[in-house]
């Protein structure tokens, strides 16, 4: 396994892709900055297709990470006991999906936000690049 | 208690700062902007007088925090069985300790990287602004 300059094992891009698609529970934390300050929220996701996918209300913080350019995912699984862990990065542009179809489709997903709220609007994170390390 | 537009508990600052001081493991993520792009990486950390304190090697992608007017902090936990958890969003200004006696007092503090690597550097995150959610 590869390593980088750190000592962190480097994830291969198959690995980071199975990660995003199995790890439960599907909650990850998502980076955008809405005022040239970075925020991090958590929340409810899927990876579907190779994007991620996550819902939000209209007005909402989350929400307005869908009008990005540069948007980061990070999904990580933390093992206090052993002091191990990993962590994949996506970065990508942030958009509200809009096509009628594509709506019909992620509505069948199941994607259900823990969060209150009709969280009506799909935001897709299409990714640019992903990547991922991990602790052992 | 308060609750914002999206119906989660807004939490008051001095939760957020019991919440900041006491959740274990020390493990939260931070989120900055290197190139124009967010990254979102996990990170050990300690809540000290007010700050997110860290540790890096110098010329790790960490460590580009420190230069970093603008970063962002996150901590959360979550409960999957009873789809609950809560965030505290820390966003102030990284730098990196370079006064000898704070670092000696720094040097002192429970604060021991799971990564690999000496990270004899410590990086500070200046709070400007400190915000936490619920979802109950």
């Amino acid at each position: 396994m590869a390593t980088d300059r750190n000592g962190l094992t480097v994830l291969t891009v198959d690995e980071c892709l199975r990660l995003l698609t199995s790890h439960v529970p599907r909650v990850g934390r998502i980076a955008f900055v809405p005022d040239g300050r970075p925020v991090i929220l958590p929340v409810n996701y899927l990876f579907h297709e190779g994007s991620v996918v996550f819902r939000s209300d209209p007005g909402s913080k989350m929400a307005a990470a869908s009008a990005c350019e540069h948007v980061a995912f990070e999904v990580d699984a933390i093992d206090p006991t052993w002091e191990e862990g990993w962590s994949v990065l996506v970065q990508g542009r942030g958009e509200q999906v809009t096509d009628p179809e594509e709506l019909e489709h992620l509505e069948a997903l199941p994607l259900r936000p823990w969060a209150p709220g009709a969280k009506a609007a799909y935001v897709r994170i299409s990714s640019t690049q992903i990547s991922g390390r991990r602790i052992e």
